[in-house]
């Protein structure tokens, strides 16, 4: 492949091959730039987090008002460039604008912009909070990524079972709450029937805060019962979850003929029909 | 098949294809209007859920009080219609009326007609809370069904070893909620002995609520033995719903031609070869 | 078989059937009269220990005292006389008395006569709650047996792996506590290292009462790492029971060559060589 | 092999004997010698962690002083001695006192001496709790360390997808927190960040202290669904770690005849008839 010596040109290949290999680094993982790029981005979302988190500390929050509020600038100025160079070296800059991580990305500098305009959008802030979900890009990498990739799609496999599941147990703590409220009402505790739900669910999930206990007889035997039904039925989504590894765990063998995978101890595809030799594993 | 032109006959005819096609749009859940009666059921079951949980709350029970009433009524109009249209399309009446479903759909209309009568039967209401049991027909989709069937035919199979294992717990629980009747007897909170398997349960089951502690040092070191007995135990019902759900899930077909079973989906023996015909199953 | 009709020699054959038989009935489950004796003798136990339960309730042990007390007589008598029963019949009379459930037995009728000797024996009453175990003799019934005796294998097999799962959860809770005492110590709940280590339980165990809470920041940063440990490790009995259950539950093929049993799809006997037939199962 | 009977080698010989026989007592577990060696250091470690322990208990650690400080130099004493006979036998001295199982040894004796020379360590101590570690060299026996080893190699091999999970966990609290403390800020328990993700840990694992408590309708709803999240994603860990055991549980042996793999107990290959001669694995 040739390259035509024209000045214009050849600044147009400089420039792109420059978003390229910078898409490269921004964007992916892979190379060894791009995966220092994300570790300084990853130290930088874990920095700004803390900040945050000191910050609400009332005795540091005053006494380092100053240092928070400097650190906070400077990174609001680096994730700035770093959402800026996004949307100039994305392909699409409109489709990462409105994407998922765009939209995040531009929540995390937004805050910081509006509270100079504005008093009391501070506690915006916590949105950032989001960029912490940026930390799983950089598990991204070679061995780890199969891992998380099998544990979502566990998840995924059993998302229908475990939504009847997690509805029944809805279903069955407002039932209990409504009783609840009918056998302890008047107590201090069972103000209402929404209140009641909330111990129903502090109890079934095994929880028991505390602030709030049936104090009748009654009360307390129907606690009993929702206490035993809680402990005994949370091997329904365990269960539910182990089956789906299991199954996404077993070793498959592909069939050389079709896109069929098969399970190693069969001398036939499945789909296919296609005979393995005897010597081929 | 002809059609006698006769009006009464004519008339029969056209009733009972009405009957028919209420039938399916009231029972079924497989056509488009069967499915949209479930769905306007469903909210109009959520409303009435909602309207018994808000009217509990002291201040919007009182304040909204006549819309809640309004709300009520209509609402137990709606019902009491929904009733009527099984009562009559239902091929045998008296059967639905005495059938879970129809126990369940008298008792939530019933309380409100007595509550007219009577006064002090208000919170009757609360078995309405009963109707949400049928927030799952509307699961009964083509693939949520399947989810659940197999959920509860796993509940179903394990259901023996579950009982044995929750017999179990219960003796223990009484067992040790006597002995700790007679280590901490006296103090304000072991009263008497189900007092102590209240507690028992509570802290076998790992809720902890914390309204009833041990005091003594006897009465720790048993409370400790208590909490890792059931840190360890609750491994039982998870194993066993587990392996009854890891079988329920292994779907086998057998093939004709050698002893060996493959997955439901092989179209190809993984043993010999033997091609199932896509129009067997 | 031809019986001499002295009239001593049939005295003591009728004895003897009557023996036989009297012992089918008491320490069999088989007959339908064993069945029964063991249905009275189980509404015995759980009245027993339910007079025991209410005696306990300050309100009721006073009001109904007299109650209680002709009960208790009455239901001690019946023992009793199971247990001399039991005693007359056994083949080997002292074996019984010091089996297990001897001991449990003449325990379960002692402490009543003991009182009448002594006072303030009264408590010993609970070990009659020992009786409660024997409801398990009730469940050897044809299926439930099999699946009580599966769930024990299961425990049975992997009680090493429980064992050491327990010590290391037990040490990582001494060595916790230990830290927590030197960080809260002073505090008004952590006063000694068996405190701190009483609390490490309800905490690794998920329980959490909350009679004992860490105060510091580092103790709270201690206890998180506690209480995600406890939440993590649950998975350890958990995997182990169900691995253990899984393999029980494997389906087998007995040989009809050798004692070994082999996989369902085995084509030959893993122990002996023997060739199934493909039409055999 | 002669020995030739100089003095000198002769010595040496004995010492090299002696400094063999030794190390197979101290370091091995195999030999009578070197098991009851291993009990009786169980036992001492036991102790000290127990003197440790009951010193801390303010009522005895006053009134029984003088015997816990007599018991503390004897057990120091015989922990340093057993510190120098492994010092001494060790074929590479410097690498056993820079291993782990060197500077838990030092460390077991160290605060004694120290305590000596300043005031104030005295709470070092707790260091010796690390020698409970030691506890499970024991249980390197034939059977015991097979189970303990298949139960390490399951957290091992499953050790990336916790870790993806325990970071998802930690990322879930941190972002929960944030919220948390901005619904609920400025009531007494949420004051800061920090301390709402404490709460959230205390949350999502089931602990429920009880100690911080949401107190805000929005407070508890958001609770609701970390406590569900919790009940239910418990099942990831459980999983994860089943799948890993029933993995290892599986001991393969591969036939040579044919791609069949039989369990390892198997004497002939299950798919060919091939027979395994007993001396083979």
């Amino acid at each position: 492949m040739t390259i035509y010596k024209l000045n214009l040109n050849n600044y147009i290949f400089i420039k792109m091959s420059l978003k390229s290999d910078l898409y490269t680094i921004v964007f992916g993982t892979d190379t060894k730039a791009g995966k220092q790029f994300d570790i300084v981005l990853l130290w930088l979302i874990l920095t700004s987090v803390l900040v945050v988190m000191l910050e609400s500390v009332p005795e540091w929050g005053l006494r380092y008002a100053y240092n928070f509020l400097i650190l906070e600038y400077t990174l609001t100025f680096l994730f700035s460039v770093e959402y800026i160079l996004r949307l100039l070296i994305s392909p699409k800059p409109l489709k990462y604008v409105f994407s998922f991580w765009g939209i995040i990305d531009l929540l995390s500098i937004l805050p910081t912009y509006l509270s100079l305009i504005f008093a009391g959008y501070h506690y915006l802030l916590v949105i950032r909070i989001f960029r912490l979900l940026r930390v799983f890009r950089i598990l991204k990498l070679a061995r780890f990524s199969k891992e998380a990739i099998i544990l979502l799609q566990a998840l995924k496999a059993s998302a229908y079972k475990i939504s009847v599941f997690l509805v029944s147990v809805l279903a069955i703590t407002v039932f209990v709450g409504a009783i609840m409220y009918v056998i302890e009402g008047g107590e201090k505790s069972f103000t209402s029937i929404p209140q009641s739900i909330y111990w129903a669910i502090v109890t079934i999930t095994t929880v028991g805060y505390g602030d709030m206990v049936p104090q009748t007889t009654l009360g307390k035997i129907l606690s009993s019962f929702v206490m035993i039904l809680g402990y005994a039925i949370i091997a329904v989504p365990t269960g539910v979850i182990t089956v789906e590894l299991s199954n996404l765990n077993k070793a498959k063998k592909e069939c050389p003929n079709c896109v069929n995978t098969s399970e190693s101890s069969a001398n036939y595809c499945s789909n296919c029909g296609y005979a393995w030799k005897d010597t081929e594993i």
